[in-house]
Order: structure tokens, then C-alpha cells, then sequence
């Protein structure tokens, strides 16, 4: 190793949970998250669930003099919640839109509107590539929907670092994957990309117990979710790697513990996650730092897939019975259609149903036709990107296998 | 530069407009399609429009001894259309959706539909990134209403590959790009990508005049569309650039020319782009190859900015109007809920209106309210979409001005 200068560089992660209308005394804990960063400093700043642009623009506005460069990143309905402030420039910034993101009809559940998405952001002093992510949200362990959708997320992830992360020197992930630490979906991302988790890595440690960042402890949390894990749960993460001739160790990492200094409230429903880094030039490029050639990474692949094909069934029988349905609807339209025209060619002597009964039927049906076709539609789509997304898994396992 | 072996790459571009029950003698075609391919054997085939799976698999049958590795790619309603056939391994995929890509009530045009996206292989010899594409067809140049969709999607097209290209050798693109050789979208694409255009770079040149792949001595064009430009128009490309240490060059370029040998039908509607490149190692790294820092560059990402501005308006409009005709819809559904509530409870004497007319009313209104509210929600995330873009762009702008 040389004795070139290092770089210490101090990131800060926190889902901030500012949904407009929706999260509780969100201005008041937007504006101590603001305090906060201006007071400790950091280099970069990652944050998600930031969703109303206003509160950005605030926080913009309030941090202009510590991180004079930022990036709010735009998409979905009402957006990625996703941005980056940072103390280097930000040189260029990519934003990927998982293909799969949740049901447009789930309502209560919100995830399809959100567009979440991996914002990539380009910068500055040993070309660093940070990501700032959301993966979909887990609303049942035991009975977990969205789990096809969340791998599907967690691949296209992990592909997006491996393709766009290749001329920089060191990769930082920072988000809520929504995600347990022995999870499928975190040891295909981590496998599949090298990245290492913070927390396992780091000399020190401070903060809630296993490094939890949903606790009981946080007044705003669901505590009946929480039942099952006394403790916590750990699902906001730093991740990291060296490419090239770099090294990079995690010197610290701490978690926000409760609520926030001299206030009664804490910054979020999640802790934050703050870790000090470490980066230093090595005099010769390391080696391959993937590992892709592991045996384990053959296994998660492989119980993604199968994960992934268990999602692609579902949604064909979905896509089927939708399909049905709208056939249905169509057929009694058409029935009702004639029927009408029966009538009014004088066909029948009298009218033998009464008018609002016939109205209200017909009115039901075209209901049910027009969603009918919408959901047929959106699981075509899920399909295809489940379809597309087992044969990727499959080529890299092919890949994989072949190696010697 | 060294004495080391040079690589020639044959490559095959084709908008194959193979949609199931629309396209003209379209089993036919893929038959010729597949048979020229067998043929001619080259090193890299580039198709688009291949919209049924099952023409992709029956191709991959009939060509699996000349062209051992393929890819199709999987995304929207009906699917990319996009598809790649090697004669070397295809290591990794990766496939981009873009954005924007029309709207899903444009039935006639059906991009929505498609899932437009951009296929990445990388591929062997001299790390090799080919990118299949298709953008946005234009349907009227008079008045475009496409324009800023299509101009959003060459600039994350050029995002995307600017961030995936990092550790490639030498970059390929084909695709059919529905834009004319002096457009904003292709000056920008080429300006901030640094790629070249094979037409213009060809040594030799063989085939329809100026290089036109949509001409109107073929029989399947809209001789209608093609009557202001007599000759036809040049609209599917072959691009290129070398990174690192290698260099590329364009030996010939050549399109096909009306009926395919033997028959009495041309292989598309489009004329299929043939390319022959050679590639060879330097000895020394070339230098930065994106030349961003032409002012032409800063010109024509000015007028990109310019464009998606004017569509970010146009969508801004139509999204206030479809969130007034909700509020309209939903306030008469509630008048008429009052007013039905009303004779229910016997407050008026005697029903002041007929059934027939107050159910239509009422399912009327319903349409329009669940209508609207889609149109509200999709141009919701057009705004934001347009919006992310003109930040990207505005941010591309300073970094090339601050340059020295």
C-alpha cells in the first residue's frame, strides 16, 4: 500500500417518512433533520421518502451553505422521494425506474405511485458512485405479496450497479431496502454485486441493538408489526465497495437512538444510519472483487428464480381471470345491447324488464369491462418483466456454472 | 499503433415490423428474414419490431447453428420488440424502459403499448456493449406532438449509455431511432454520447440513395407519409464509438434495395442497415472521445432543454384539465347522490325526474370521473418525468459551460 492520502468521508442515510398529510408533525422533523445535517456536516447525505419537493426545496434553501450541491430525483406519481446532498459537485445523476413497483389498485398500500427507483449520482474526489434506494415495502412477513416484485427490484439493483458502476473508483449504496439482513433479496444484491454491508464491516459500532433502524423503542413505529422482533428490525443499510485501485474500510457506524437532541420526537419512524469511511489508493488495481464465482451466489440466484417463477405463475393465473372477467362483461353487454335493440325494433310487445334494473346492469358491467382490461393489462406487463427478469437470473446461473 | 490482430464485425440492423395479425405477409418475411441471416452469416444481428415471441423462438431455432447466443427482451403490454442474435457469447444483459413513451389513450399509435426500451448485450472480443433501440415513431412532422416524449427518450438513451459504456471497448448501436439525420434527438444523442454515425463515416456506401431506409419504392410504406420526401427517409442507424485503447473504423455501409433476391417482397417496411467495422488495439489509451465540450453540444442540449420545456407546458395543461373535469365529474355524482337521497328520504313529493335519464346521468358521470382521474395520474407522472429531464439537461448545460 502507498502512502498517498486517504479520504475520510462521513455519509448519513434516513428514510425520512414525510408523506405529505400522512406522516405525523412532518415539518417539525423535516426542519430537525435539516438542523441535524447542518450541525454534523457530513460529505453525503442520502435520503428517501422525502416526497413532497417542497420539503426539499426547504431543505435545499437551509443547507445551501454546507452542501452546496443536491439532487432531487423525479418520478411516478408523486416521485422517488429520492435525493442527494452532498459537500464535493455532483457531476451527473441517472435515475432507473424499477420495472416492477406493486399493484396500481392496492390503494392502501401506495407503493405503485411512488415510482421508487435507484438515483444515481456521480461525484467528485475518487469518482464516486452513489445510489440512493427504496426497494418496495414489506407489508406481510408471513404472507408476503410483493416478495416476486421486491427480487425482481433487488436484480435489476443489482445489475444497475454492475453495468454503470465499472469506471468508478468506489460504489456507496445508501437506503431502505425493506429488507431483513439474511433476506434472499439482500444476498443476491450483495452477492451479485460485492457490495458490503456497513454494519458487518465496521471497527466500531454505536446505536440501537443488531443495528436495528425500525425499533419499538421509536414512538411512530407500528408497534403491532413489531411484535414478532422485540429487538427491532435491520432494513436500512450502507453498502459499499472499492473498484480499481482503491480500498475502503468502515472506520464507524452508528444509528440515531430515539428521540432527537433536546426535542421529544425523533427524526422518523426509521433510525438513521451514519457511517465513516475510510478510502485510501492502493498502488496496484485489486483483483476481481465480485466473488461472483461463489458457490453461495449460485444458490441465491437460484432460490430467487424460483422466488421469481412462483411470482410469474401468479400473476399468469391474475392476468387469466382478469382476462376472463372482461370477456364475461362483454358478453352480457352484448347480450343487454341486443336486447335493447330488440325492444326498441318492437320486436317483444312489452318491455319486459324495468328500465333501471337494465341500467344499473349495464352500468356494473361496462364497470367491470373497463377494469376488467386495465388489470389484464398491468399483469401482461408483470408477466413480461417477471418473464424477463427468470431468464436473466437463468443466464447469469448459466454464466455462473460454466465458470471453471 | 501496434501490429495486433484487427477484428472485423459484420452487423445487421432491421426493423423487422413483425406484428402479429397487422403486419403485411409477416411469417413470410421472418422466413426471408431468418433465411438472409443464415446466409450472410454475420457476427451480430441487431432486429426491432419483433413484437411475437414466437417469431423470435422459431428464428432462434432456424439460426442456432450460425448464431449460437441470442437475447429477446421482455417489457410493456405487448413487449420491446427488440432482440439480439450473436455469433459470440452474450455475457450480460440489461434493459432500459424509458420514461415516457406516448400515451396509453392513443390507440391508433400503440407505443404505450410497446414498452419502447433500449436492450444492452455485452458480448466478447474487445469487450463489445451492442444496444438495440427503438424510439418513439413520429406520426405527423408538421406538428409533432411526440417530440418532447421522443426527445426525453434520446437523452436518457445517451444517459444510459454514457453510464454502461464506462468499461466497454467499443460501443454499437442499432436501431431504428424515428428521427432524420439533422434532428435535435440524433445531434444530441451523438454529441453527448460521442458516437458516430457509419453512414457518414463509411469508406464505401451501397444501397438506397443518402442511405434511406424508408423509401417509397417499397411496397409496404405509406407512399402518403413519404410525399415530401421523394426520395425516402433515412431513419434506422447504425452507431458506433471505440473507448479505451482501440479504434474503430467504418469499412462499408450498405442497406438493402426493394424486393428480398428471389422474391417479390422487400424483408420490412424499413430497409435493413449492414455495416462492416473494423477494430484494432492501440497501443496507447485514446484520450476522452465524448468531445462535450463542442459549444455545438451546448447549442443543441439548449434546444433539447428548449423542447422538453415546451412539452412540460403542453403537459401541464392537460393534466390541470383532467384534474377540473374530475372535480366536475365528481361534483355532479354527488349532486345527483343528494338529490337521489332526497326522494328516498320522501323530502320531495313525487320523483321530479325520470329513472332512465338519472341513471345515464350518473353513469356518464362516472365515466368521465374515472377517465379524467387516469388522465390526471398519468400526466402527473409526465410532468414529473419532463420535469426530472429539463433539471438533467440544465445541469449537463452548466457542467459544459463551466468547463475551461
Amino acid at each position: 500500500m502507498e502512502g498517498e492520502p486517504t479520504l475520510r468521508l462521513r455519509i448519513f442515510d434516513l428514510n425520512c417518512w414525510a408523506i405529505r398529510y400522512l406522516s405525523k408533525r412532518r415539518r417539525e422533523r423535516m426542519w430537525l433533520i435539516g438542523d441535524k445535517l447542518r450541525q454534523e456536516g457530513f460529505d453525503l447525505v442520502l435520503l428517501q421518502e422525502v416526497w413532497s419537493e417542497q420539503d426539499y426545496s426547504d431543505l435545499r434553501v437551509k443547507l445551501a451553505g454546507c452542501y452546496p450541491f443536491s439532487h432531487y430525483f423525479r418520478s411516478g406519481v408523486i416521485g422517488s422521494g429520492l435525493c442527494v446532498f452532498s459537500r464535493f459537485p455532483i457531476l451527473d445523476t441517472l435515475l432507473y425506474q424499477y420495472s416492477l413497483n406493486g399493484y396500481p389498485y392496492m390503494l392502501q398500500h401506495g407503493d405503485w405511485f411512488c415510482g421508487k427507483s435507484v438515483g444515481l449520482s456521480l461525484g467528485v474526489t475518487a469518482l464516486l458512485l452513489s445510489l440512493s434506494v427504496q426497494l418496495h415495502a414489506e407489508y406481510c412477513r408471513e404472507k408476503d405479496a410483493y416478495l416476486p416484485h421486491r427480487l425482481v427490484q433487488a436484480w435489476e439493483l443489482a445489475q444497475f450497479i454492475r453495468h454503470t458502476s465499472k469506471a468508478a473508483d468506489v460504489v456507496l449504496l445508501g437506503g431502505d431496502l425493506n429488507m431483513h439482513p439474511e433476506d434472499a433479496g439482500i444476498r443476491l444484491l450483495r452477492g451479485w454485486t460485492g457490495l458490503r454491508d456497513a454494519f458487518a464491516e465496521a471497527t466500531r459500532f454505536e446505536g440501537c441493538k443488531n443495528g436495528c433502524t425500525l425499533v419499538p423503542d421509536n414512538c411512530f413505529t407500528d408497534k403491532s408489526e413489531l411484535l414478532p422482533f422485540p429487538l427491532g428490525i435491520r432494513i436500512d443499510y450502507i453498502l459499499y465497495k472499492a473498484i480499481s485501485s482503491f480500498t475502503v474500510k468502515c472506520e464507524e457506524l452508528k444509528t440515531t437512538t430515539g428521540p432527537a437532541p433536546g426535542t421529544d420526537i425523533p427524526f422518523s419512524d426509521h433510525e438513521a444510519v451514519m457511517a465513516t469511511l475510510h478510502i485510501q489508493r492502493q498502488g496496484q488495481p485489486v483483483g476481481a472483487t465480485l466473488g461472483t464465482a461463489d458457490l453461495a451466489l449460485v444458490d441465491v440466484v437460484a432460490e430467487a428464480r424460483t422466488e421469481v417463477g412462483v411470482g410469474l405463475r401468479a400473476a399468469q393465473r391474475q392476468r387469466y381471470s382478469a382476462g376472463r372477467m372482461a370477456v364475461l362483461a362483454l358478453l352480457l353487454l352484448l347480450l343487454q345491447a341486443v336486447a335493447a335493440l330488440g325492444t326498441v325494433a318492437g320486436l317483444g310487445t312489452e318491455q319486459p324488464f324495468p328500465k333501471l334494473s337494465f341500467c344499473l346492469l349495464a352500468l356494473l358491467a361496462l364497470g367491470v369491462l373497463v377494469l376488467a382490461t386495465g388489470l389484464h393489462v398491468f399483469h401482461t406487463m408483470e408477466v413480461k418483466m417477471l418473464h424477463g427478469t427468470e431468464d436473466q437470473m437463468w443466464m447469469a446461473l448459466r454464466a455462473l456454472q460454466e465458470r471453471p
